[in-house]
């Protein structure tokens, strides 16, 4: 969320790479071309995806930039059990590790990893939270090379703060920290906006293509990838928040495939759905109002006729007097944080250190 | 939310009157019978109710206990605005003071104000927040008596935690605490669950009924009011968070009385709705299918016909693999937490020590 | 520090029995009659020493109540070395069962833990901070037996605050508590005040005699410790800040045992310390202006001949203006604090569940 | 403190400008040439002292650089007392106004405002919690310069965190940041060490000298300064910390100052010195051992004839058994750094932004 300036971005999108290509899955009716994607569940508990956006066409479709997408998928990350952390935490080092492998990334190779998003904000402090467990050696290797055993690489990081802390775009703090130090690579941790609630602090992101806040032309300035910084950037990310308004949007498409598979026709319960929505009247209503009230039901059909974009759009203002347009986040979300930070980083000292496993992992976070 | 064991209250009821009311008058078509209800929205930016539960009778039809419930609501005190935030608590400080007045509490009868709450959990913390911004004087009137100027009353605080961190109901130990402490009477501060998003963070209440957690046989043991304690008990609640389900609910609700009333009837936007909802079929639908798709519409039927309860129950229990069940908070919670925090603390200042007014409160809050 | 109302309590006395020992010992010249104590340092990094102070007599020679204390020694317990605070949790473990065998308390007996201070100073967070890493289960016992398994005992816990933030004796709140939860002991945790910098975060004591804040008439009542609570009480302490004062007073005793030891006599020496401690003079001392300077030396002649306790008394007068009457604490505070909490909250879990152990007690606290 | 790595450093000098020259004129007995001081109390609580070291050679006589220091000592700061906290914002924006407008810095340049040191280590957050508090405007001059009103400037800020966190050094995030975000000037606030005890957390300096970790050849690299960022660095530094070593230090200078002039010469007195401070014997000392016991006497002696330098490594050196090594701040650190972090930011913004004023910039910290 160091895009907080442009949050209209997260009523038309979501950060994550699986659920655009559901939804643009859901609007045509065959598979798109361009996308390779492949589905891995044979760990219990752990559901990891990996989707590959192979054309700037498949891109546009699924509204993702060309590059490698990994997603895991832990839906019992939220029940702050600390074995299920350890497991995932285990999963993410083994799979950062081949991420970076494939990517060409040696065990050498310098890393600054960069922790996004607003301490003070607890839903988008994921990112600084993470950079303060790491295990940072840089300084070592500069100050004191003969300390440094086998095993490890030079890591750095910075918690740059967001636009309303420091009045300075994060990605011009993040370019000035990478003339100076010169790494070889960056890693940027980030709290992420979902569509969907059950996403929310059960699933990580791991993307090969950069962070990219907003959208649309004159935003470009602010990417943090390997266009704008000149070297390969690895974006993680966790949503944590989802918008009111897509709640409802989506429960509302759940709800009506729903009912429509387990119940047969019923023209009274239909009838009775009109009469219900009526709110003031002196006298009862009966069927004999109803095709007065026929206008009631299109609003259904208004909203599912429209394109995605603008049908969630039109329930967003809608909403608006009920306060829908917040994000919001679950009541436990300081648990939540600091479970899922503590699994990201831990995974990072496990896979940017090949000295560091998991017998010593743990006395390096807090 | 002392009440956090039986959260499955949430989805049967509001904590706050005021909902609970309009609840009920929806259900039934004329004014409830020993209800008496006042509103004031004199002040700009603030409408203050004050609804008066007379009977028995009254209470059950509502869902509230018999007593006096008054309401301060201030949609803007969401944007964290100091002016907006010094408003609320001087009219806070007049309500609250007249609400004693009227409870014939004396200006220089003892208080224990009670921070109901977990200190962990940002949006829950509202209590604990507030008892470290008292103006705490009982042991200067204990140890050094003639330290204490006039216009101030003897007041002490305690934070008694949540029994997953204590292991005791919060009622026993208040209950040791009052019988030690012998105050005249007790303020309980408490985060609530709303129904409606919008009231999160801008509502206030303040009732004479005293904190009720749960609901149901066997519970009354766990009651903190006049009965339990022997001395008057007023509580001071404000939502700080909502059931996910109940805003998708909500939202469904708000949604067909908006349609209904702003569009012409149409029979084409009504069929393309049937139509746009089915997933999923090699060829397009066409408006023949429609007679084998009217089952869809029925959800709306059977939902709206369902009793209000019921029908919350029905939604909660579908939208469970969405993650519905989850109960949510905006995600500038712990903004949104400190303020209001800070409101009701030099409020309760103010009202509770004649000599605090507005120009040295702010000294006593940090 | 819950005793944080007599300061004056600090400059003379000290919270730990093995320095009040040492210091009788000093002035005496042979061992004091009614003390037993036994060293034992064969564990590497640990020095735990057991002290008994069996009759009223002893007691009062040392300023200590007659009961058993027993004090863990670890000097590398503040290097923030996670490997040393496993081992000092698991003997503190060992060594906290032993002491509650020892005074007859059984396995399955209810355990109230009291976490003495004030969490808004962070020197005096300790007790509070362990509270909230205990694994509590009373109400696991009370609410659902069926779901807990064998070796699991009844542990509640309580942080009460200080009577700056409640208005309320702390005392008083913990006998509240007691009446009202019914445990056949009580724990209490807290900060103390050491003479000794090289004591502060490296020892922890452990002692049958309840707590006793501050000292002399009249503070009996807010005495928390068998006789005033009807059931056994145990002290946990560990020492976070020392007075300025005691720094200097200890350092000059030192000081001056290291240089007389370790030189030989220096009439030359002697006299230019003279000389260089007269701050303002336009033309050179020289030795012959000693004998108006023999006054100087004087302060320590006058210091040394003093009783221990006004010695300490007039340092701490003397040293007002340079702000020495503050208590101090390492600049590392917040590390060691939580360092420390974390061992002692892991030692009590494991002593006081027998079916929690190394391998899954690191679980319970964060 | 973001010289945390040099901590010797702090051992051989102080961060203050006005201690410095107190120590060398001690040392001296005239004035010394080049340094021009003036000390201004007119104003109840505060004293303001100028110092302006003009030659070089007159800042290797204190050991500081040539520029102007501006030290505001308040002994009332640590009483938390609200109104002499408004009262210190108040003549600091007075003061640092004119300091930016004698060094030729005009209303409408843009200011960097760099928060150094250690968020996680209280008594070194000063500067990252000024930061949290600032008024920060960059973003709306680039983003929404309409909704600039007159009376503002830019201002940005940024907290890097320290070399054990990032793994860079601080000035190179600074001066990537510089570059990429072009201020006119910088202002570095920074939490100190002093000498004397009663400094910490009552005195701030402002000097025009930078920042300046550690000392000696090599360190010029880590300099933030007008040198080498190429624009003015202003310095505003609070002591927070002090060495315990120091504190004997300067009691044992003080002591003997203070019984030496207050007190008759005491030959019995002196004797008695001698005999209190041999600790084990078991027979008593009489008057005929003295000769043994001059050698005592000598530490002071030695102690006192030594250069300043080697007599604080000294008694640093004797004392690390002791502990006193350590780095100390006082018990209620937390409470002293959120008061003094808050004056700073409020006076911050006073003199940064004329539109801010005594009656609105409280809306602006919290």
């Amino acid at each position: 969320m160091a895009h907080n300036i442009d949050l209209s971005g997260y009523s038309i999108r979501t950060d994550l790479a699986v659920e655009a290509h559901e939804l643009a899955q859901q609007q045509n009716e065959s598979n798109i071309e361009g996308i390779w994607l492949q589905a891995d569940d044979r760990e219990p508990n752990i559901k990891v995806t990996r989707l590959h956006v192979q054309t700037e066409e498949a891109g546009k479709q699924i509204g993702k930039l060309p590059g490698r997408y990994l997603t895991i998928e832990v839906p019992k990350l939220r029940e702050n059990d600390t074995s299920i952390e350890e497991q995932v935490a285990k999963r993410f080092a083994v799979e950062f590790a081949a991420f970076l492998e494939q990517m060409g990334i040696t065990k050498d190779q310098k890393a600054l990893i960069v922790g996004l998003g607003n301490w003070n904000v607890t839903p988008d402090a994921l990112g600084p939270m993470v950079v303060e467990n790491l295990l940072i050696t840089r300084h070592l290797y500069k100050l004191a090379p003969e300390t440094v055993g086998e095993g490890y690489r030079e890591v750095s990081a910075i918690s740059p703060g967001v636009l309303g802390i420091t009045g300075i775009e994060t990605s011009e703090i993040v370019f000035g920290v990478v003339e100076k130090s010169k790494p070889d690579f960056v890693i940027c941790i980030d709290a992420l906006a979902s569509r969907a609630l059950h996403r929310v602090n059960t699933t990580i992101q791991i993307s090969d293509t950069g962070i990219h806040p907003g959208s649309g032309v004159g935003n470009k300035r602010k990417a943090i990838d390997q266009a704008t910084l000149g070297i390969p950037v690895i974006a993680v990310g966790v949503p944590t928040v989802v918008f009111a308004s897509t709640i409802v949007n989506d429960a509302i498409t759940y709800l009506l495939g729903h009912f429509g598979q387990s119940m047969v026709e019923s023209k009274r319960a239909f009838n009775k759905l009109a009469l219900s929505t009526v709110p003031e009247r002196s006298e009862p209503y009966t069927e004999d109002d109803l095709p007065d009230m026929e206008s009631r039901k299109t609003f259904m059909g208004l909203v599912g006729s429209l394109p995605e974009e603008e049908k969630r759009q039109l329930i967003h203002e809608v909403l608006r007097p009920l306060g829908q347009d917040l994000v919001v986040t679950p009541k436990e979300v300081d648990d939540f944080i600091e479970g899922v930070a503590n699994v990201i980083a831990t995974g990072l000292n496990r896979s940017l250190h090949q000295a560091v496993d998991g017998d010593n992992s743990a006395a390096y976070t807090h």
